[in-house]
């Protein structure tokens, strides 16, 4: 559990969060495809905004679409997407807004770049947990059956691993839990960090 | 002059400029290397924070250290770290935060990608005009003797051309004009659209 809240912040985001009355953090979800991330993001970023709460949610699927259109699945490639993201939500920190961001991120070496940038004390890791037999058989974007196919390579869980967060902020289990109820535990979770005293 | 404030706004960001209080719009400066674009854009985030405005200020000097390291100063290098500076100014008009961009951008060509990715009505071209001749005596960075001396390559104004904007929301004359006063008139043309009615 990430509770030490004692960052080095700079003046003009001390500033920004006071008029926001919110602290700004980089609540970053983990997972398989098909676990529940960009769902589960959507719904927080919902609630959170009924409660005065000014986030930003930054997608992996939407984001390889835009930003970073000119990177692929390679390692150097998976690195160098997470590098930007986090680079990104570093400046959305600075300017007091609370970042929600879906990636697979599978690896402990992805996740430390994302985090050695964001800074430990701003990034809140959630593992969005769900078996891979359960996200295969939803397969809602039909990924799994083109990975199981040969047509896609590099496919997180099939032909390429995924790696367990050790010490996440928070687990939480998707393939038990639904939807409502996984948002519902997070934002219990992070209100304390997320909310000026 | 840019004053058609009727934008499609997705509802999520409608909703978010209602809480913050203001209109989301990217405020893009161009002008030669010493013009004064990141005083000006350091000044005007502070004033437009005492009034209670959320902003961000993205400064080339900046990202070219940070998200876009990977970028040198070649014409399609030039336009893939504008590329990226769009989307992302796009991203933060999502959550209704302004964001106020200093770049060089010489060319038509590459502010009218930034333009395009990031919409007609939110894009306020400023052009902050010092003459070649002020900003080369003025050299705060050295940059200039460097490119007077053949050590850059592709410097703006001496290597390779500026193209004066056509047809911006402002133009403001710095070699005449100083910089707490280009502040005030920036300030007084955007505090209309950016104030929430």
């Amino acid at each position: 559990m990430q509770n030490n809240n004692q960052n080095i912040k700079s003046e003009v985001r001390k500033t920004k969060e006071a008029i926001l009355n919110q602290n700004a953090k980089v609540i970053w979800f983990t997972g398989l495809s098909g676990a529940g991330k960009t769902t589960i993001s959507v719904l927080l970023e919902q609630k959170l905004l009924k409660q005065g709460f000014i986030c930003n949610v930054i997608d992996g699927d939407i984001i390889r679409h835009k930003l970073n259109k000119d990177l692929g699945f390679s390692e150097n490639d998976r690195l160098e997407n997470i590098r930007r993201i986090a680079e990104i939500s570093k400046m959305f920190l600075e300017t007091g807004v609370i970042t929600i961001n879906a990636f697979v991120s599978p690896t402990e070496k992805i996740r430390n770049v994302a985090k050695e940038i964001i800074g430990e004390n701003d990034f809140l890791e959630i593992f969005i947990n769900s078996s891979i037999e359960v996200c295969e058989n939803r397969d809602v974007k039909g990924l799994y059956k083109k990975a199981r196919e040969g047509k896609i390579s590099d496919f997180t869980g099939i032909t390429s691993p995924y790696e367990n967060p050790k010490n996440p902020f928070l687990e939480v289990r998707t393939d038990i839990l639904s939807i409502e109820q996984s948002v519902e535990i997070i934002i219990k979770n992070i209100l304390p960090l997320i909310k000026k005293d």
